[in-house]
């Protein structure tokens, strides 16, 4: 059985096609540059590549040229569209109204749209991808919303809620909701059959270009460093992370400055770009610091600290911890951070092996034998997860 | 020798007057109202009491009040006010130009101004207590400056920065400063003193209606949970604590309020008052959540929380610790929230007595001898603290 599986942004399209009898990737590709001019990017597993600039007015032309790129392109995976049995999509915030991923339904996209004033940029996006796939594929073929939000959802409200006026919790809905939610469920649960416990404290730390860190205990998160934007929490690649609210109301009295041109500077302007004034990609920005820039070190030395500092905050909050995951672009690759976070939790009895922790690229445990803590890298794969989700509610 | 300890705001005048043969209070007073109209409650440590009405235009008055009720009232505790050999002052904001106390000069005061624009309500304030105390009692008494701020500027740049664009830094001086460092410096010390080691971590929560946590290493700040302004940090009476800067945003954009509109609600209208929407003061919060009221058990869960994930984060900012520290009105009598914390950090070895965490207002070890970390109720005494600084600058 195949799974289409699809990220859907205001101008672009990612997908992949997995087979879940050995839960293999047959292909992916990109759509860039949709309702301007249009570009198709397709690989095959094997190697095969198809690009093509094609115009792509809305999301279903794009559509239009991925089943091309499937089903005829030098690159074709498949003979036939058909063969699909189910389409899962990445779906950004479903707010409380999604605890679990779900049949996408008329009443599916009409929450989404309600939870759009939350998600401006990304539920209309997502629901563009839904509604050009029935408008391309037909209503037959099943499709599947899967939530970044969702797996948040059993956090409790002392952990979501915001020490603001309660008018804004009920008019507005201001609140933590927490994002990653499907990478997060998905080296969580990797985490927790590696432990082989029934209970488990398992903090996972997505840490890309985006990054958050998760509390699950006994599956179940508790906690999470996202909140009502993927801006909350720790420094990003150029997104600030938590404020002294303070900061911002000085910064916007003296420049005069907008709601909009803030939310402009904490998001594209901040973290590991804003500090180190080098790049948003922490590779560059330790070969800065490495060749004795300053401010790079700066950098990287917050980010670092800031991650050690919110999994303490979480050990807390679980009153104990059994495994920390580290996934993500960075977390998987970055040595010296994952070092550094670990040296700095011998008082939870944390030990590496060094050369365990200079492995790249797949699932390890970095943990002694010793340790009295398991801690693992293990690539985070939020397609599968989607994949899985969208089989598993077909199958129902 | 007596020192008179003073902390000047903008229309009052706390006082205190100590004698430090045996670091006991003889006296102290407050004047209230003053530039509209004027009263003194002045209190020797005996029980006699003396109040007036009495017109105070500017500091300079009042300070004659004090004169009054010091030397002639039906509560005065000494002849003459040349008994007291020198003024020490609360001071808030150093900046980065005050890492310890200090004799006040007339660079002292200049300094105080420039810092004035990161404190425009508490930095003026005090120059006027200063200025009207040189102005009444002349310039041969000694006068010494204990900023707020000077403990902790120990704290390291990843500690104290915040992962906003660099210029802001620059232009601005926007970073992480902290508060009620007297106080920390005052009960860190005294746990340092009791544990008896020269190494030490140590980790202080002064919990009043403002609320700060600081981690102390060896006797130095190396974090802080307030920090440009004293809104930083968790939710307190009537402030929220750090924030997603984005609900900020949002809030601003629904409501078009300005910076100073934002201002006004993070500080006085959130916190456990907003959440809960019955008070300030936790002992009213407490007794409403215990009658039901659901969002007044959400505020002081909620708060007590993000006070244990603050301790967590520490802990791990310093890889361990040795000792946790409750002080202010909410920690040295809150036996609840303590209890709570504290049973939240067994993964740590805390252990505590109930018993001995039912004692309220004295000094008292509250951990059992079986607990790995030691576990302290310190009642603070910031104006002994200043007394003690003014002392040991006068006498160099």
């Amino acid at each position: 059985m195949k799974i289409f599986v699809v990220n859907a942004g205001s101008s672009s399209l990612k997908y992949q096609l997995i087979d879940m009898e050995n839960e293999q990737m047959l292909c992916k590709g990109l759509c860039e540059r949709i309702g301007v001019s249009g570009v198709i990017t397709h690989k095959a597993a094997d190697g095969r590549v198809y690009t093509a600039e094609t115009l792509m007015p809305t999301h279903s032309e794009a559509f239009e040229a991925v089943v091309y790129a499937l089903t005829e392109s030098e690159a074709k995976v498949i003979d036939s569209f058909d063969e699909i049995s189910a389409i899962g999509h990445r779906t950004v915030q479903g707010g409380v109204d999604f605890t679990n991923s779900c049949l996408i339904t008329s009443e599916v996209i009409e929450k989404m749209r309600e939870w759009s004033v939350l998600a401006p940029l990304h539920n209309p996006a997502n629901i563009l991808g839904i509604e050009a796939c029935i408008k391309t594929f037909g209503k037959d073929i099943p499709q599947v919303a899967v939530f970044d939000t969702a797996f948040h959802q059993t956090m409790e409200p002392k952990a979501y809620m915001y020490a603001l006026p309660y008018r804004y919790y009920e008019q507005y809905k201001i609140r933590k909701y927490g994002f990653h939610g499907t990478s997060h469920r998905f080296v969580g649960g990797r985490a927790q059959e590696l432990l082989g416990k029934e209970h488990s404290k398992i903090i996972t730390c997505h840490l890309g270009n985006g990054c958050s860190i998760t509390a699950i205990k006994d599956g179940k998160c508790v906690d999470t460093s996202m909140g009502l934007t993927p801006l909350d929490g720790f420094m990003m690649g150029t997104r600030s992370g938590t404020l002294d609210p303070s900061a911002i109301t000085y910064i916007a009295e003296k420049e005069n400055l907008s709601p909009a041109d803030v939310d402009r500077i904490v998001n594209k302007e901040s973290g590991v770009y804003g500090i180190s004034g080098v790049s948003n990609d922490n590779r560059d920005v330790e070969a800065a610091a490495n060749a004795g820039n300053e401010r790079a070190k700066l950098a990287i030395d917050m980010q670092r600290y800031q991650i050690l500092k919110f999994i303490g905050s979480y050990i807390a909050a679980m009153n104990g911890v059994d495994a920390i995951v580290f996934t993500g672009g960075i977390g998987e690759n970055d040595s010296k951070l994952r070092e550094y976070v670990c040296d700095n939790l011998k008082f939870v009895g944390v030990e590496i092996d060094k050369e365990k922790n200079a492995v790249r690229g797949k699932e390890i445990k970095i943990s002694t034998n010793n340790s009295k803590v398991s801690v693992y890298i293990i690539p985070t794969n939020e397609e599968l997860a989607i994949a899985r989700d969208t089989l598993e509610i077909i199958s129902k």
